[in-house]
């Protein structure tokens, strides 16, 4: 014959498991919360982050080659022109208010992209020209292109203030659409970005 | 006395609370199986991405120190060769069915390794000559032991289609094992690496 | 009129029940526990990584704002210097117990930060002085100040081992507070970094 007199103390002790696992499952689903927002925080974001010191035509054809894929793949793309990749954006030449050193620097530096020499066999100023003529005789987008590309495709354009501090460049002489950063908005960026190269 | 009519209706009030916590038990194992899904795809992988787009000796053996680094240490490696970078990777020059600029190129750039200079203290051409003899006396591996090594080792060696396009420089010119990419792929690759970098 | 010969079987199977959460329960904190740390071992690190190969003034200023940067915004930093970049940790020359290749190289090398030259617009050496000037204007740190004020913020400088032995730099010729180390110690960091540059 069945106990009833154990089922109530049965019911209690079920009641008082059921309580225990109500809590360890908040406990659970809070752990987790917390958890996988912290993760989330640290994992690398879609990004990529590139710092352009270089004033080379070579590498500055190189940087927008990758600038535009990155931004093709999805990645929010951030260029940050620094030292000698200033002279790339650079639209005009202003000797206005500019000290010695700064009219040296202004006058013997490209002013923007057209003006800029590769690294290797510069053959006295003639191997931009062939490098240009290689390119389009093969139907790849000139240097101006990619710039222009680039800027359509929401790549962002960022111009270390330090360096045109120091050089002398000034915002003015700037193509439209350049945003003024210093070193921390390029790592700022970079310590998200899956990518982050200097060239 | 204890009160037997109250317990059936404790027991559906217990099914209930038991079937909502397996429900939340389900949920929030799917939710924990669909969160980390995603968040292990965001992880960065071991994997090593490298772009090399100088062709100094100095900066070559850098890249692939680098790379058979990256390779002991269990990355899966890939080396992008693009502009003057494609002149390791050359095994024979080969004028025929190039244009002028293409064959003036060929010409006035490295055939392979062996040719190859370093960026600083070119000496008129002795730098190579004596950056190898430095490494020769004190037992360290010879740019070409180094890729060799690195094609032992499993690293990947792409070049860049379309510096070869645009430097008009033909895959037949190119030593064995070398497969095409482009900008994409070095991307793919660099996208999910735990290091890039741009030699 | 309520079965009460059924209660006692409801109750073994609500146990049942009871237990069986209580197991998946159990399996679900296991598996998050397990998979969380396994996660998190994967995650990028607070960490900077750069090698500096370039010896050049400019670059060496780049590296060293980064560096410096990077320690700013809480990221464990590390500079590895190899081949030319082994120049600015001298600080002092000696040709003592070295082979002719290695005193011709410790003649024909900087000896300190203070003279390296700039890698654009060297004017016959003037070039240096030139961007010294131009930073102390403006009140930009020089690279000496940048390089003391990144050992005061705990930036590891580590001296590529094999270029030293290569190149004939002694420990000795170093200045204090620079660790050696091998690509493999570069990697190991590199490999948990946020952001990794090769300058």
């Amino acid at each position: 014959m069945t106990d009833m007199t154990a089922v109530p103390a049965d019911l209690n002790a079920l009641k008082d498991l059921l309580a225990g696992l109500d809590r360890r499952m908040s406990a659970l689903e809070a752990t987790m919360e917390s958890e996988l927002s912290a993760i989330k925080e640290q994992l690398p974001e879609d990004k990529a982050a590139i710092i352009v010191f270089s004033g080379d035509l070579d590498k500055m054809i190189a940087a927008h080659i990758i600038a535009t894929g990155a931004a093709t793949m999805g990645l929010e793309t951030t260029l940050f022109f620094t030292f000698w990749g200033l002279n790339a954006l650079k639209e005009r030449r202003s000797l206005e208010g500019k000290n010695l050193a700064e009219r040296m620097m202004a006058l013997m530096t490209p002013t923007g992209s057209k003006e800029l020499h590769p690294s290797q066999m510069a053959f006295m100023g003639a191997g931009a020209a062939m490098l240009r003529q290689m390119m389009k005789q093969k139907d790849v987008a000139s240097l101006e292109d990619l710039m222009a590309l680039a800027k359509e495709m929401g790549v962002r354009t960022v111009a270390c203030e330090m360096s045109m501090e120091v050089m002398g460049v000034r915002h003015e002489e700037l193509r439209e659409g350049v945003e003024l950063g210093g070193v921390a908005s390029f790592l700022a960026e970079a310590s998200k970005a899956r990518v982050s190269l200097f060239i």
